[in-house]
């Protein structure tokens, strides 16, 4: 579990690592959290940085640096805050990950491991390798550190917009939903999207704990987590986080009306935040001040044109 | 000739008609100005909304409405703004004019009319129409109120920065940079870069008047006016405003980079005023804070695939 407490230790902690990302507010008064011009295109470095270097505070980091399972964002930002901190980093994805991806790691100085033919198998290779070796292991978003980090993101957009009531943002495996509901806490209220074909908290909130959830769609390859955290689920629990869902139609057009309309690129998981306010699945009301988080942008921008 | 008065008056003009765009600051300190993320896609929108509320304060604006000549970011800024204060819009483009950027130009609510084999004959058939009709006609660079108007950009990013010793701008007609160069003079240095294909400053502060200059190349269609205005001339003499040029390889790859390194999707010819940083044509002292222009995003994304 955590609280504002832990999120404002992670912002001191990863101070300037981080980008201050930009705001757009729209002439209705909408603001746009641009934050898929974060570090390596998304809000995961900020996870990413506040779990290396806590560990760097409480001890130093072990020789054998971090290890990260993932061929998405959270891979990326590993890969990059070891990078900017001089230590290695050891990225494990199944032998299917796209060669752009595998690439993309490499660049940054990682070490890539490809094992097994499903995430889980290159997840379960990440923790037994960080086990054996005594490396740090980065978990994508189901670490106190890891969702204290993301929620860095709702202090900015707090003081860049003097605070706002409703907060829309995209869920996956949760972290950076629990960094903002934690961090907001009593001051915003927090409304998670999903899409229908990767629905982890939805489920999760209608079955009562944590369970497995279908993943398929649009947005899998940034929002399929099979299962959302347990830290994410209890701080949504306690802090009244709203679920909805959106089709992966919804989706798809609300990726590409922040091309058109605002000339603002994002992968589609990003878009299912922005999704409910076209669709109509959130209504706010009319002095709502309301921000929509863009948290990626790790997309071929080639369907858009 | 305009100075910062005419900008400071714009901007109380335009107001919240025009969006405040935010900024990026790197790592590095640099400034990134993401003006491509305003109403229609890039900075033309400023000097068109002040255009036409200029003649609302002088009078009104006359039945006929406002007529541009311009299939591009011009066009499409002079047809928003007056969408937006309830005004018709003509806007004349060559016959040659793409379907997509006609469709795009009637989406906004204006009448087009397609003329001519060049842009020159829709540009004299606008003109004639204008005084035979007595509406606005709201040229893309060279008027006083359309440079002032662009101008205001520059008050933003000073207070948003808190000053700048270096303005990195493209130059196509020259309306940018010399509502920039007005509002900053004294204050910071305007650096004009241009591709070499489309070198309209570059060619008339060598011959030292605006002559004709050759136009080609990947940024033709956004920085291709074939000489600079007289008003931007003008300013950019009195301002000392240095000029540079890049290859179009290197405004492919800046543009490339920015994609790549930031997630920034900007057009060609916005690319060239970053080409010069990246290429080295420009290099800043270790303690100079310098503002790279983003200024349009009236492109196709697909070849960042």
């Amino acid at each position: 579990m955590i609280s504002r407490d832990d999120v404002e230790a992670a912002r001191a902690r990863t101070g300037s690592r981080v980008l201050r990302t930009p705001v757009l507010r729209r002439d209705d008064g909408l603001w746009l959290k641009l934050e898929q011009l974060q570090h390596t295109g998304s809000f995961k470095a900020r996870g990413a940085f506040n779990r290396v270097l806590a560990a760097v505070e409480g001890g130093g980091l072990p020789e054998a640096g971090v290890i990260a399972a993932s061929g998405g964002n959270a891979g990326l930002a590993y890969a990059y805050a070891a990078r900017e901190l001089g230590a290695r980093a050891e990225v494990f994805v199944p032998e299917t990950a796209p060669a752009v991806k595998v690439a993309r790691l490499r660049a940054l100085g990682a070490s890539v491991r490809q094992v097994g033919r499903e995430y889980a198998e290159a997840y379960e290779a990440a923790t037994k390798r960080a086990a054996d070796s005594g490396a740090l292991f980065g978990h994508p978003y189901d670490q106190p550190e890891v969702c204290a980090g993301q929620g860095t993101l709702a202090l900015e957009l707090e003081e860049q917009t003097g605070g706002v009531d409703t907060v829309l943002v995209s869920v996956g495996g949760g972290g950076l939903m629990a960094g903002i509901a934690a961090a907001l806490e009593g001051r915003s209220r927090v409304i998670a999207v999903e899409p229908e074909r990767c629905p982890s908290l939805n489920a999760a909130l209608a079955a009562g704990r944590p369970v497995d959830a279908p993943v398929s769609g649009v947005a899998a390859d940034s929002l399929g987590a099979r299962r959302v955290g347990e830290i994410p689920y209890a701080v949504a629990r306690r802090t009244d986080v709203e679920s909805l869902l959106v089709s992966d139609d919804d989706v798809i057009a609300a990726r590409r009306a922040l091309w058109q309309d605002h000339h603002i690129v994002v992968e589609h998981g990003t878009a299912a935040a922005y999704a409910a306010l076209l669709t109509g699945a959130y209504t706010p009301s009319d002095d709502e001040r309301v921000a929509v988080i863009c948290c990626g942008a790790n997309t071929d921008p080639a369907d858009l044109a």
